[in-house]
């Protein structure tokens, strides 16, 4: 089984997968925890190269594309689909549908360019997908109070208005897939939300 | 003008690209000599990652053609085109025509994925390219001569015969765009040629 987890910055991906992963792990499931962009060493890198603030140098909409997608080929080839082929769960932090929402929705990049993308080099998509929603503001505060922004987190709250249009398109033309997870209740309410989904799957 | 220079290791690409730059120079022209992958401060880090030896990772072939095209998509928007348009001559140390060569010919990677990032991320094509032809084993005698062979350098024989095939079999299907050079010839000779070229054109 192969889960994603996403929404905007400070929305608690990061705490609730770890929660997840740990109910997983306490049940006895091989189970891995992964990130996008990123999960391997080379992924890695490239996620540096994303995420760095470069005052010389504007980075273009494509090239962020593809190297979102460099990253994300070897992660799929090198972890996800060997872990899947093995029968283990799959908890990515973040896949295909962040690049729709921050790239396509919130920086205005081809959606044409993004779909040919994925359906090129994704061969498989999430079996699920949690998405956690929360008023900007309630997130940026909260990535604020973490620390330094990295240069997404920089943008400006319309920017991340944007991306959660985006999450609420893709949650309306996936609703198979995508499940909607109210991220302003507590932690504990936000895990037992879904683990009722997991339960029910 | 868009001049590109093609060719497998050691043909002599780097010492006449320079030739031809300051041939240029000295016509009071006003030239950018640039390569790739690479040639912006960010590709160049791409480039870094794709020339790498890491024998912990293997790089997917996906993610090579991923990364090559974020280089060149960067390259390309910050550098080619801006030079094109204020009427520079652009001369560039390979350009597509090497990732069908090496990626495609080479590693075997699908020639379709290849053609959709072109026509997807590559506006513009060179109007003229200069593809270095020499057997292979003049070439990596001279590139082994050179130092520590890097990890496209460590490839077999076999391999760069197949990259050679590859240019061959472009030079066929672009015969107005492409010009084929005898690289066993003198550095001087071989710079005639060009010139030669250059100024029918």
């Amino acid at each position: 089984m192969f889960i994603s987890f996403e929404g905007t910055e400070g929305v608690g991906k990061s705490t609730l997968i770890k929660r997840v992963h740990d109910h997983f792990l306490e049940k006895n499931k091989e189970i891995i925890l992964t990130r996008e962009p990123g999960g391997t060493a080379l992924a890695e890198k490239v996620r540096n190269l994303l995420l760095q603030v470069d005052e010389t140098e504007t980075m273009c909409a494509d090239t962020e594309l593809l190297l979102i997608y460099a990253a994300r080929s070897q992660h799929l080839n090198q972890v996800i689909l060997p872990a899947l082929k093995e029968g283990k769960v799959v908890l990515s932090d973040r896949f295909t549908d962040a690049s729709f929402a921050y790239q396509v929705k919130g920086r205005g990049l081809s959606q044409q360019k993004l779909e040919l993308l994925n359906e090129t080099f994704v061969p498989k998509m999430p079996d699920i997908t949690f998405w956690l929603d929360a008023p900007i503001e309630v997130g940026m505060s909260r990535a604020r109070a973490r620390g330094e922004l990295d240069r997404f987190e920089k943008e400006k709250l319309s920017f991340f208005s944007k991306v959660r249009e985006g999450y609420a398109y893709l949650y309306e033309k996936h609703p198979k897939r995508i499940y909607k997870i109210d991220a302003t209740c507590s932690e504990a309410e936000v895990f037992q939300q879904v683990l009722d989904i997991l339960n029910a799957f």
